[in-house]
């Protein structure tokens, strides 16, 4: 199938073009590489060493066989985007190309104006680029479970049956999502809908978890083939920064309370989601929702989890309660259905003893490059302008 | 009250500055001409001949003695909007500031593109400026009824209570907008609902129905002071282009089935409604939903009404059904609550006989400037582009 990644140079886009390069998809990347630029910006890095996006793919026919096409371009510039339309003719479009930082969305109003613009705008060219160019492609969109909130009823996946006043209907799911990151997702998602209804197009919108791992069948055919850990406190995830303060003896930081329940999923989980969702596509016309995670646990647990696996390491690490940074219910009901992607064929990885244990080992062996000032948060959700390079130790 | 008008030239904005000036509030308009350099663009124009903004305000100083400032300038400019914020230190914002057309969205990507942007950017930027400035300030922000599209339930005021496996909760009511207009505005209901909740502003969104008339207390004072009567495709109204058809002898043109209803509003109601809004805030971190109309009718209805009253007129008007150029569900159940208004004490000025005969009147006095090239519908929600200069006749 020909398939269109686009975001294809990030933390999930990588591995997800390695793995449906493997099966024999002929997949093309675009990516603006706005995510390494931050980096070279602000001298943020990946704990793992990552190659450019050239040498990766140089690498990956070198060891594959395969060819993966690489188009350097941006959602936002619709010709350049059309352009990798009309050549592709996709078949199917992973769409990765957001701003996906929570943090980085609050830090002061450009960086709010630049994801929304970004995120939102980004995919009105992507749906126009489908309907002008690929009419029959399906759109494979990743969305976030932060788009739900934390209802106090279960959450469902993307709609839900409403019965009121003695009359019923089946409406999209109340979002309440938690920063202008998350509140881009919704906008995407409404937009997507629309496009659905109103031009036939067909997709996939996957509320994710948050997802942890590095490793994948093919990243770890050769080091060239690594996707991004990241534990800086714009792009880090709680389980990332977790392991990397077990591993520098720094108390592992949880914000606020600690009961914040959120769903997460294995990268690897995260890519055979996608295989399944190509493979078994909607139907002309269809908007469907698939919550993509596969446990819940709260940062709590995940941090206990963290300090008792860091044990088989020798490292005595502890938990710090902090104020939290952001403005969110810390102690709240949490119950999201997750079942449709598993009735298409997925098989769980599930956060094990194992999965935690190689994640803080490579948190140990890349001990030497940890910048600790990276860490601690500095973006305050209460107030409109953070500054972060004034970090916090 | 020290009040500043975003978008205060419109044809809301205007007969709204009027009345709260003639109230003794000190009243600001921002405002960026937009409305009006389309018009210049596309040879659009009012019915109701309208003076330029300067012009207005000072036949309104001459009449009334009393002063509205006027500040040219945009929402997207950070810079300008900022300015104002700070001058004027507002009490309350009234936000009127958006590209107002479902069908101007639709005209193709880039028209799709400018509408989100700047209904969703600008307002963020209102939202940033806000808190910035004037963290006191109350937001009253222009929705529309059409954010909820045609569920097959009861519409509430912004929220609704979901019973589900044995839980509850209050949510948002789920939207589902009918253009790109339409789902701007949700997504800034969404985005202002956030700022409420991380950074305590106080706001009230209105969601309001279709707005018909043109004459206020104070318009009706000056020639000088007249709104705008928009009959045409872009801009138009049903009920305004039934009228005009009325008057020149051409079909009423209902398109699809015309059972698709909808909400009113008289002009005098609206202009009322935000002063209710303005002097009964809400608390600080409020968020709050009023559905601004007074009535319901179908396209059909509202056909026949203009067909009966301009019998007055000795005109023979009848009915020509049209296919539907939007994507909208044709037959439904429409029922939407619309008491919150009305608590706070709206008197309701319903759409009888004596306003429907004042609007087909207005349509005969200006007669010889109706342009009829620019009534039939030529945007189509089903294609990419639009093109708006061939126009059918």
């Amino acid at each position: 199938m020909r398939i269109l990644v686009l975001g294809g140079d990030g933390y999930l886009g990588w591995p997800q073009s390695l793995y449906l390069s493997s099966k024999g998809h002929d997949v093309t990347i675009f990516d603006n590489l706005s995510r390494r630029h931050f980096d070279l910006e602000r001298g943020f890095n990946s704990l793992t060493p990552i190659e450019g996006i050239h040498e990766r793919v140089a690498a990956w026919h070198e060891i594959s066989g395969r060819q993966i096409e690489v188009c350097i371009g941006d959602t936002l510039e619709y010709g350049a985007l059309a352009a990798v339309f009309q050549n592709v003719r996709p078949e199917a479009v992973v769409h990765f190309a957001e701003q996906r930082s929570a943090p980085y969305s609050m830090i002061d109003r450009e960086h709010a104006v630049y994801t929304q613009t970004n995120n939102v705008i980004g995919t009105l060219n992507v749906l126009y680029a489908i309907k002008e160019f690929a009419s029959e492609c399906h759109l494979v969109k990743l969305g976030t479970m932060g788009e739900y909130g934390t209802p106090n009823i279960d959450i469902e996946e993307g709609f839900i049956e409403i019965h009121h006043n003695g009359r019923s209907d089946v409406l999209p799911y109340p979002k309440q999502p938690g920063s202008w990151y998350h509140l881009s997702k919704v906008h995407d998602s409404h937009n997507i809908m629309f496009c659905c209804k109103i031009w036939g197009l067909r997709a996939t919108d996957l509320n994710q978890g948050i997802v942890y791992g590095v490793e994948t069948e093919q990243t770890q055919q050769d080091a060239r083939l690594a996707t991004r850990f990241d534990y800086d406190q714009i792009y880090g995830t709680a389980l990332n920064r977790f392991c990397v303060q077990a591993a520098t003896g720094y108390p592992l930081s949880v914000y606020g309370e600690g009961q914040q329940t959120r769903g997460y999923i294995n990268l690897r989980d995260t890519i055979r989601c996608i295989e399944l969702a190509i493979t078994a596509p909607p139907a002309e016309g269809e908007y469907r929702v698939f919550n993509q995670f596969t446990e819940q646990f709260s940062l709590t647990q995940l941090a206990e989890m963290v300090v008792a696996q860091s044990k088989r390491f020798g490292l005595e690490a502890h938990i710090r309660y902090r104020p939290n940074p952001r403005v969110e219910v810390e102690q709240h009901y949490y119950n999201a259905s997750h079942t449709r992607l598993i009735e298409l064929g997925l098989e769980p990885h599930l956060l094990n003893g194992a999965v935690l244990e190689s994640l803080i080992d490579l948190a140990i062996q890349h001990r030497a490059h940890i910048d600790k000032n990276l860490i601690l948060p500095t973006v305050n959700w209460r107030v409109t302008k953070n500054d972060i390079d004034n970090l916090s130790s």
